[in-house]
């Protein structure tokens, strides 16, 4: 059965195109970040965010190695997305939400920012255009962020947006499961 | 974003091959009958399964149209899977859990049976074989039988099975979603 990130991988896929705009809202290790570079290409732009320092550091390294010129690393939060996009038009965002793997698990992101930064990136996506959400929450206060997005995500107008989600449901290890806001025109 | 009976057909397409063994566990109209012998081929054979007179007779016709010459309809409840399959290893099976779309809406799948027919289904599956469960909820008697037949997925054992949910969640019409197990080995 499809795995958690190849599919959230797919639903990018599916849609980013060359020339398009994208965001990493959490870089982390940078992997999403070179996937959605290669997706824009050279006439797209790729906006990717952390608020660890390693995080930039592993992903401004991994981008290096791949001699990736397109993407603009912010050391801030993904709530401050309009400090930096203005008014541009979004296709596609990805979010991993939980802890940097390997790295200080107290550093968590945190349904408040979480939210405030859907809420800025929603209203920018094109027709079409998906925010993706990978939500991990085995962690302390995983559950209440997972709880939070879920039920905001939930309430999104169905006029407006398209909501689904996709998980692994017989597993004891609670595994993480994927998110999907889609804009309707 | 996929839609869900679409979502559906793609985890039988993903998995049934040429002279397998496959069930339409609710026959109803007949299309997902119609799909799995495409799917089995002349060397496969599907087993149809409806307590419905109406939905036998709409099958038969269906599939006379077709030239269809490898399915055994059965007028009888699923749960008596095995007075036809006896032994036999089964690829796939699909379940349409709610009413058959246009006739009376107070003949309804039942969570005892549904799980009857499950728990017979799974003991039979091949590894990598996969029951697919599209679950309408929104008629009377339906929340019980999402949350008893959910529950029962959630408990089977991560060892022998994968269970996947795939849904919208933004919808107030309370669309039907899709529960997936697949055998592993």
């Amino acid at each position: 059965m499809k795995r958690i990130i190849p599919y959230a991988h797919e639903l990018l896929q599916e849609v980013v195109q060359d020339g398009d705009v994208a965001i990493d809202a959490t870089c982390g290790n940078g992997h999403d970040t070179l996937l959605l570079s290669r997706l824009v290409g050279i006439n797209g732009e790729v906006h990717s965010f952390d608020i660890q320092e390693q995080a930039i550091t592993n992903t401004s390294q991994l981008l290096k190695e791949n001699h990736v010129t397109n993407v603009q690393l912010h050391l801030d939060g993904h709530e401050n997305v309009d400090k930096y996009l203005h008014d541009k038009a979004v296709r596609a965002a990805i979010f991993n939400l939980g802890y940097l793997p390997g790295e200080d698990h107290s550093i968590i992101t945190k349904p408040e920012t979480t939210i405030e930064a859907i809420q800025k990136i929603q209203d920018r996506l094109v027709t079409g255009g998906r925010i993706v959400l990978v939500i991990y929450h085995g962690h302390e206060g995983g559950r209440e962020e997972k709880e939070s997005v879920v039920s905001y995500c939930e309430a999104l107008d169905q006029k407006h947006f398209e909501v689904t989600r996709y998980e692994f449901i017989n597993q004891i290890n609670r595994p993480p499961f994927v998110v999907a806001i889609e804009k309707r025109k």
